[in-house]
C-alpha cells in the first residue's frame, strides 16, 4: 500500500465525479460514506461487519475520545485504528463542533476554545494546535482543522467573524500538522449563508493549501435548497483534483442530491441514530417499525438489501423488538440503514462511471415514490 | 432428520452423564447449555452468533412471548422458530416463573393463576392448559408443564401444598399437551428443600411420565450445597434414559458440579445479563471490567477464547466501552460469555466421554485460582 496520500478522479458526469482516495490503510471509493463511530465504535456494529456493509472509511470524533478515554492513552494503546480494530482509514473531526454542541461553559476566543466537558465537568482547552496534536495521537489517515460552526441563522457579521477566525486557525492548523507520511490535512470551507463570504473562504483556503476541503455549517436546520446552492457557488472554487468534504450530512436524498453537485465524501449519524430508535431506510424509502401496522407483516424489510436482517426476518419480528427495547433491533436495524447507505453510494460511484448518474437518481426516487407497498 | 423426540447417553463417568438428545429441528448434546431468549431473542446477538459459539437450543419464556406480541401472532406468523430465525431446538418454560416473579396482583388457586401484565397491567390467565396450548402455538421442540415454585426458605407446609399442586398440575399438563410428533413435555420436580418431598415428587411424576424430568425451585437463593445435596437425592429416583433439566442455572461452578451429578440441561441468564453489565467469565475466572485496572491493559480478555471479541481487542478498549455505556461492549461481552459457558460445556462432554471428567474439573479451578495474572 501507498505510504502517500493522492486523490484521483476517475470520472465525471456532469458536476459528479468518483474516484479514489488513497491512504497508508488503505482506499477509499468517492463518493463516499463515512459512518460515525463517535466513542471509537460504530454504535452496535462490530468493525468488521461495518466494512463487510461496504464502508472503506470511518469518522471518529475528538472531542469524545479526548475527555474519555484519552488522546494520549488512545496513542499509548497502539492508536485509533488498533484501540477500534478498524484497519482502514479514518478520519477525526477536529473537535470544535462538539464543543459548541455538547459542552458546558464554553469560552471561545483568538487562541481557542476552554469548555467543561459534558461528562464530569472537568475543564478542557481546544486550540488549532492542540486538536492537530490529538488528531496525530490518534493516528487519523485525515486530520480536520479547528474551525468555529455558528448556528444559522446568523448575522452576515457574525458569519463573517467566525470565518475569519477559522481561516486563521486553518493556518495555525497547517503549521502544526505534524505529517506522518500518508496523513492528510483537511481545512473547512465557513461562511455561513452568505455566498461572497463562502467563496472569499474558499479562495483563501485554496491558497494556503490543503490535501482536501469540507464544507462546514450546513445541514445545521436551513433548507436542503440552501445548502445546494451554497455547493454549487462552491464548486468552482475548490480545486478538481481534491476531495471535497461535506460535513453531517445527510439523509440518503441529500447526500444524492450533492453528490451529483460533486461532493465526494459524506459522514452523518442518520443511519445509525435512526436503526437504534426503529426506523430504517429501504428502497421503497423510510420505515417506522413502531408502526402498528406491522405487527402482522411477515414481509422482510427489504429483499434486496445486502443486510441480512433485512432479509431474513419479518418486519413483524423487528417490529416486536423495537417495541421490547431489544439490543438485537438497534444491531439489526443499524446494520440495514448502513447497508442502504453504503449501497447508495456503490451505486453512484457505478452510474457516474457510466455516465448514467441522471437515471440513477430518477431510479432511486422512483423506488421512494412507490413506497413500500409496491412489494405487497 | 428424525421426527421422534429420543434421548440416548453415550458414555457415563461417575453421576455424571454425555449423550445427545433428538429433535425434529436437531441435535442437542449433553450436558448442554441454553442461552436464554426471553423475549424472542437472547439478548444482543444474532441467532446465527448464538449458534457459532455452539448452543445447540435456546430457552423462551412463555410469559413474555404470552404478552408481547402474543402466542397467536407468533404462531400465525409461522411459529418461534421462523419468527426468530432459529432453527434448531427450542425450550420454552411455562411462564408460571415469571408469572411469580414479574406480574402483578396474582391470584393462584387450584385451577391456575390470574395475573397482571407487568407492562401493561392487562389481565391474563394461565393454567396447566393455556401453558400447553401456548407452547404449543409457540411450536416449541421441549415444552414444560406449569408449576407452583415458592420462594425459599419456607415452610414444610408451603412446600408440600405447592408440591401437590404442581403433581395436580403435571397430570393436567401431560393430558393436555398435544404432542406434534417429536414435541416433548417434561415435568418439574418441586418440594423446596425437603427431601422427602422432593423424592416422591420424583416418583409420582415418573409414574405419570414424561419425556424429561426438570429440577425446579432451586438457584433461588439458597446455598449451593443444598443444591447440590437435593441433585445427589434425586438423581437416583429419575430415569436414566431421560434428560434431567436443572432450571435456571448458574454460574460456571454450579454447572460443572451439577453436571457431575448427572444434570443434563442447563439454562441461566447470568452469561448474558453479566455481558450486558460489564462482567465476563474467562478460564482465569471473572473480570468487572468497569474496574480502574483495565483502563491500560493492552491484553485481549483472553486470547483462548472462542468469541474473536475477546481475542482481537484490548481490555482496555473493552473498559473504554463498557464506562461509555455503548451496545457494542454488550454484544461483545455476551458473547464472550456465552463463548465461555458453551466451551466448558465442550469440554465437559468431551471429558465424560475419555472418562476424565475429574481432571478436567480440576484443569477448569486451577485456571480460576491462578487467576488473570497468570497471562501477565
Amino acid at each position: 500500500m501507498s505510504d502517500e496520500f493522492s486523490f484521483s478522479v476517475k470520472a465525471v458526469d456532469g458536476a459528479a465525479r468518483t474516484g479514489a482516495i488513497t491512504t497508508p490503510h488503505g482506499l477509499v471509493r468517492t463518493p463516499a460514506f463515512m459512518p460515525v463511530g463517535t466513542a471509537a465504535t460504530v454504535k452496535a456494529m462490530y468493525p468488521q461487519e461495518v466494512r463487510a456493509l461496504g464502508a472503506d472509511i470511518v469518522l471518529s470524533n475528538t472531542y469524545h475520545l479526548m475527555l474519555a478515554p484519552g488522546a494520549e492513552r488512545i496513542a499509548e494503546l497502539g492508536g485509533l485504528h488498533q484501540f477500534m480494530n478498524w484497519p482502514h482509514p479514518i478520519l477525526t473531526d477536529s473537535g470544535g463542533f462538539q464543543v459548541m454542541s455538547l459542552a458546558k461553559l464554553r469560552k471561545l476566543d483568538e487562541r481557542g476554545v476552554v469548555f467543561q466537558s459534558h461528562i464530569d465537568g472537568s475543564r478542557h482547552e481546544l486550540t488549532p494546535e492542540r486538536a492537530m496534536e490529538i488528531q496525530h495521537l490518534l493516528g487519523a489517515d485525515i486530520q480536520m482543522q479547528l474551525d468555529e460552526c455558528v448556528r444559522l441563522p446568523c448575522s452576515r457579521e457574525d458569519a463573517e467573524r467566525a470565518m475569519r477566525l477559522s481561516l486563521r486557525w486553518a493556518e495555525r492548523s497547517k503549521a502544526a500538522f505534524a505529517a506522518a507520511p500518508g496523513r492528510a490535512l483537511f481545512s473547512i470551507v465557513q461562511g455561513g449563508e452568505e455566498r461572497n463570504l463562502r467563496v472569499q473562504s474558499a479562495r483563501e483556503l485554496v491558497d494556503i493549501g490543503f490535501d482536501g476541503y469540507a464544507i462546514g455549517g450546513l445541514a445545521v436546520g436551513e433548507p436542503q435548497a440552501t445548502m445546494l446552492e451554497t455547493i454549487e457557488t462552491l464548486a468552482p472554487h475548490l480545486p478538481a483534483d481534491r476531495p471535497r468534504y461535506l460535513m453531517g450530512v445527510g439523509a440518503p436524498d441529500d447526500l444524492i442530491e450533492c453528490l451529483s453537485r460533486g461532493v465526494d465524501m459524506f459522514d452523518c449519524v442518520m443511519p445509525t441514530r435512526a436503526g437504534r430508535h426503529g426506523m430504517v431506510f429501504t428502497r421503497r424509502g423510510r420505515l417506522n417499525l413502531r408502526n402498528a401496522r406491522f405487527a402482522d407483516d411477515r414481509r422482510p424489510i427489504d429483499p434486496m438489501s445486502s443486510a441480512s436482517a433485512a432479509r431474513d426476518y419479518s418486519r413483524a419480528y423487528w417490529r416486536h423488538l423495537v417495541k421490547s427495547g431489544e439490543i438485537l433491533a438497534m444491531m439489526a436495524l443499524t446494520a440495514i440503514n448502513l447497508a442502504y447507505y453504503q449501497d447508495l453510494m456503490a451505486g453512484a460511484r457505478t452510474a457516474i462511471a457510466a455516465g448514467r448518474l441522471g437515471d440513477f437518481i430518477a431510479e432511486v426516487k422512483t423506488g421512494w415514490a412507490e413506497g413500500e407497498q409496491a412489494d405487497a
